[in-house]
């Protein structure tokens, strides 16, 4: 078998065949492996012991990055779409650091740059795009979106309101200095983290406290509620098999208790 | 286009053409505008060296809002209900605080009013009440507010009869100085906040802490198994304007894309 | 209207007219007057200022409670059952103290024995029982019961196995000095309360922690669904309205889309 | 009733008759016993005043679980199979730490072989297999593992990008020394655990932590969502085994007490 340059393409692109999937796998534990290693490199007695190890990896996996992306412009049909897509340049982030490395001498800004390569961890969830489960998920919670947006909105209000409330009783003493620092304080309690690095001190304080635990009790309730409620209306993919599909005119997605085809009026045969 | 009286009470008051709409924007841009003010005020290092600037927004924000506040008054035919209404007194108190600061020494209590403005965010809020979603969760809230009240009342119970039981297993040793304070403890914990200012130190104490941790683990179900149950039962908006019902044989719940009955196989009539 | 014994009875211990509901509302202001005087009496400052007025009410009530606890006894025709039963027990606990102060000198025995006067609270959670939504928490909380009980055996499992793990993996120098202590912290952790005054320190046992909070993230969900859907089941108090009752034989719960009675095959009539 | 080897393995081997029944009783009494021989054993101010206790009740309950496992692999007919299983190994470790005690001078590394006798646990819940409501639990969480998995896999992701960008914020003078640190702390805000043994210092740091909070409020929905509508789909013991259907115009779903069809009005058989 011939590789042509549209056979390359179909590899490098799709994810479809044996190929394409082999080189999608391939990737995907080199990401996994650089991730890793930048991981591993953050920890200081395993960099004071591996670190020449660690940097020898780094340019194996930037010099296989470099190559693919090289492949990428080169395979695609609309290069300039591609270079500036969002994947595109995460694509050019990942290969960045290293070259960057011989030219600035600034190492704190170099890992941040290299942390940027974490970004490409979302190709992998692309992958799962395909996944009828996955797609379950998402559409449960786009479905949700709306409802979800209106209550961190409304939330947010009464972090806001709490918040304030919280600094005018309690104040610098207790480490309530600030609104936006008792607004961060608010958020910790209302959504039962509750780190304790800030807690009231006063009588009062702590009253006004477990109203807004109290309450947090009772709200984050409605996030579940809203999505568990979305899902249960959601179809499952198995559910979708026990619908039927009208034989005359191909209308599909008919209730399963249907006699008669909603779009055309034709009757619909019972299955076996 | 002349600006009639009525034309502009109409502006002020309601919000469903265009120039009332514009008008409801800007309020909503001004009264976040003055939120983040005084919230950034707070803020000790941004009060040094901003001090000014806000003071200055804070005069602007103040004479439009008195603006605004003499226009409402001008224009409603119900002055008393209007100034007597909660909003009204909120709208008052949003524009108090710069006017008392020219009589008034103590700064403390102008902070306390100037919070109060706060307060005009939940006008905001009224605005989402023509969102059917937002509608939605209201709609599920208040259907289950009696159940949610049971259930509060009896956490309060368990609290009271837990914080006391701390109270006399723990004493003022651990923290636990008095029974309002063991039950603030009770309260964090139960809700699962866990703020870690106060703990058992007694194996007795942490074996009854275990104990609320784990009726707080089936506890934290029932609000949100309330609401679900609600949110599942509460119709939503696209289903309520879409399911339709067969003129011929009474047949409901059809498929908002149905043309003809699934039960009898009638067509059926789109609805005006 | 003269008062008979029979009728003192009825006020005593029925509440469904006018005058025992009545008797009911005065007894459960005297039951939390005493339980807020009991709180307030355990805050050290308060009880220097007002320790001779807490001591004078607690005498009130004390006497108050006599009158009730005589009038029981004198009214009910079993009377043994009712003295031995557990609200018997607990309606004599709450009078003993003051007596019993007259002769024991010990001052933290009778602070416990006041503080079970607080179990009379639960009567008040008595007349709940009448209520509809009361009672459908309850049932829904009843139904999922045997659910609930095999799911905090399997946590109680897991957090032996996770408790000893950490043991073995911190020991003392972190705080987890025995496995008893080591499982009080995998409840803090598991049930996402998290105090924070044990904490693992090395890198192997953050590892396990973390893998033991996504595995309580992943099973706080059972207890909510399992509520959830045994709410979703049961059917709420509306609901029963609109099921429908046949005319012929008196069979009720019939669904609302029956045709004919499924006990005796008689068309049901409509409901107009 | 003389006592053959085949009855002898049916009473240990299974538990659908009475003595094969009280011995699963026994042993069962046998390993909580040895297991909480085991947790007390760990409190050092116990292991001082009742060591020698613990010690001589490990003696026991080593030759009984001795005599156990004895039993259990002369009585098998696939003694290979019996020994070389999940269980058959478990219940070798659970005799092993006394017998190596003779010549192994390393306690720890005894302790940590005696904790794997808590594995014997396992065996217990092994009963509950036959319990319905258990195997309902059972097959609602194997109905969503895949969801979950994907759930675990997207959280892991965010724990990544998260912690990467709060090591970066922060860095080690808050504590966040290294990304895998920095990952266990998002792992204990996101599961709103929030131990406070890490907490961001920088305003920036306290506001990517609030947007980390938030996002956790929303994400818990999700497991409970998918567990709760799983729940929900999945049909409970009572309703499996009462629904009827009709012979006559095949109407199912029909109440268990029904003698009529809803639909048809045609008497239903009684299942034999």
């Amino acid at each position: 078998m011939k590789l042509t340059k549209r056979k390359l393409a179909h590899i490098v692109f799709e994810s479809n065949d044996r190929p394409s999937r082999t080189f999608d796998v391939v990737l995907l534990i080199l990401i996994f492996g650089s991730v890793i290693v930048a991981v591993l490199d953050s920890v200081t007695e395993l960099k004071e012991e591996y670190g020449r190890l660690f940097f020898t990896l780094e340019l194996i996996f930037t010099f296989l990055f470099t190559i693919e992306y090289v492949l990428r412009v080169w395979l695609t049909s609309k290069t300039f779409r591609y270079v500036s897509s969002f994947y595109g340049i995460v694509d050019l982030l990942a290969i960045l650091p290293v070259y960057l490395s011989f030219f600035v001498a600034n190492v704190q800004l170099l890992t941040v740059v290299r942390a940027l390569r974490l970004l490409r961890v979302i190709r992998i969830l692309k992958l799962g795009r395909y996944l009828a489960e996955a797609d379950f998920i998402r559409r449960s919670l786009k479905a949700s979106m709306t409802k979800i947006q209106i209550f961190l909105f409304t939330v947010l209000t009464i972090v806001l309101i709490m918040g304030t409330l919280m600094y005018l009783i309690e104040g610098p003493a207790a480490g309530f200095t600030s609104i936006p620092r008792a607004m961060y304080w608010a958020i910790v309690t209302l959504t039962t983290v509750g780190f304790g690095d800030i807690t009231p001190q006063t009588p009062l304080g702590q009253f006004v406290a477990s109203l807004i635990m109290l309450m947090g009790y009772a709200i984050i309730a409605v996030p579940t509620g809203i999505v568990s409620s979305e899902m249960a209306k959601q179809k499952s993919p198995e559910f979708h098999a026990t619908s039927k599909t009208c034989t005359y005119c191909g209308q599909d997605g008919l209730d399963k208790d249907a006699k008669f085809c909603k779009n055309c009026g034709h009757p619909v045969d019972i299955k076996p």
